[in-house]
């Protein structure tokens, strides 16, 4: 263990961090000016970028005591990959604020920092900048650049008549999290799967040169994120349930609990699967699953307009913020 | 007085707070993707972006009972374009993340936003994205794209026999801040300082084109920062007293507290002017004032290689973190 790992973040100071973490992140041929200057210089292929930023607070966002910092750091910067793929681009450079209190370990922020690289570079993605400040609590500020597609894929975009598809993995961080909120710590594969979601980062770009309408990413919970779709599209959205398969963990975590699994697939967060709309005319490939259809639609716009089998979901369709 | 201007942040939750910043931070023409989306997507000039992001916390780097919302939103703001200015760059896009306390009232949010938006159009530039959560202290994490002129002006390419030169104003908001530590309110210049930094945005891309050679912008203080550039440069900067003048408001807040009045011009942060160095040969413009000259390194890297009319400073350099 190299001596810097040892210690406190006061013991250490902001610029002592900023050097550890500096190593972290190193540099690559892609980063014109890396870290440790006013600010960074990445190149940007077509003269376009898109961007993304997440904030995220312990406690809210993330449980030292369910997820180890390598989990948090991986997480977080998935999270807002996820973001960029749901445009139908791909990250390329990120730029992280740390707010954390002095008492806190060196040894947790570079095994956060390690993560968060190595999540950044499973898809060529590199953290290029960064801000550190002593704060109460946890605070992870992520922002994200990325490639643009040729046509950029928007929530607005569905029309009546679209097939509305998914591709990743629904409702296991739904499941894990009801599993960690009863103070439980398996089963391990939705445990795992809440701790650190795998996003289908290559189904973003391949969404869009499909000729996707429109696309969210799944992250409070797939009918949370269509209503998102269909309110912006102007559209009503209908989910059918027999399109989905609820996965062996899933079903354990429903009957060991009392729940319907197929709660978790519907309205579960934190997988950061991708939900699109594709025109009628074309045929999808895997990992993408048909689930639905675009609607007209009926309503007044603003209201609820996801509906489940043809009638309103009855619960809550994903996570409420600020409640 | 709207009325969703009323209340607090809980009672108008995460996407009515949104819908309210969207209308505030609105579309502009040059942004192709703006609020409201997954990400946001915006031209970059010539294939190349500076990126820089900044982490604000309540109580550490803003105060509400010193600085309204208002003071708060603009300052923030100015201090994350004055990084790109560091670089010879400009500011065109911006995103926000703000955590907040949900009894905080959403008029106060709002003016926060509309006086961020402000800051950020008085450069031509524009808030595109963002995020809210709940967090028990206010936070904001601001990140800035901005255009890049053709040769990036970093802290590392200092030149023994250069021109140290500062633009903008020094000092001010430190003596500020020292008459707000003492629970006073005046003088007003001073205060209004501290609340409102003015930065000289137009003299980064000005030093750029009279090929500086380092770079940085004065947010800890003078000496504090200078020492930045003398280290990534490996020289040594001495900064001559006689080339300052110590403005009027500042002498006066000295002799009210007993400070020698240099030391806000020497060690206060806050007021975000430029200090660069140029080549010996090249004549300094407005708003260029030459205070200093940089020497051979003669000491270890790493060590404090500033000095002041050639002897060590006697004090603190500029504000330390995470003590």
């Amino acid at each position: 263990m190299s001596p810097t790992r040892t210690g406190t973040l006061g013991d250490l100071g902001e610029f002592g961090l900023l050097r550890e973490l500096f190593s972290v992140f190193g540099q690559t041929p892609d980063v014109i000016v890396g870290p440790g200057d006013d600010a960074a210089v990445v190149s940007v292929a077509d003269g376009r970028a898109v961007v993304s930023t997440d904030l995220l607070i312990e406690g809210r966002h993330f449980r030292r005591d369910w997820s180890s910092a390598a989990d948090i750091g991986a997480k977080a910067v998935a999270a807002n990959l996820s973001d960029i793929n749901a445009m139908g681009g791909r990250g390329s450079a990120l730029v992280v604020g740390l707010g954390a209190p002095p008492g806190l370990d060196v040894a947790w922020v570079l095994d956060l920092a390690a993560a968060m690289q190595e999540e950044a570079a499973s898809i060529g993605a590199w953290i290029v900048g960064g801000d550190v400040s002593r704060a109460d609590e946890i605070v992870l500020a992520i922002t994200v650049l990325g490639t643009c597609p040729d046509k950029v894929v928007t929530r607005s975009g569905a029309q009546s008549g679209d097939q509305v598809a998914v591709a990743g993995r629904l409702g296991w961080a739904g499941a894990g999290y009801a599993v960690l909120a009863r103070g439980f710590r398996s089963p391990r594969a939705v445990v795992e799967a809440h701790r650190r979601p795998h996003p289908p980062y290559d189904a973003g770009p391949q969404a869009a040169k499909l000729d996707a309408t429109a696309m969210i990413d799944v992250s409070d919970g797939l009918l949370a994120d269509l209503n998102h779709v269909a309110v912006a599209s102007n559209v009503l959205i209908d989910v059918r349930t027999d399109a989905f398969e609820v996965d062996e963990p899933l079903q354990a975590v429903g009957a060991a609990i009392g729940t319907d699994p197929l709660s978790f697939v519907l309205t579960g967060g934190d997988d950061y699967a991708l939900a699109a709309t594709f025109p009628p005319s074309v045929r999808l490939p895997a990992p993408w699953r048909v689930v639905g259809r675009v609607l007209a639609a009926d309503s007044e716009p603003g209201n609820v307009s996801v509906t489940v089998d043809g009638r309103p979901y009855d619960g809550e369709m994903g996570h409420r913020h600020f409640a």
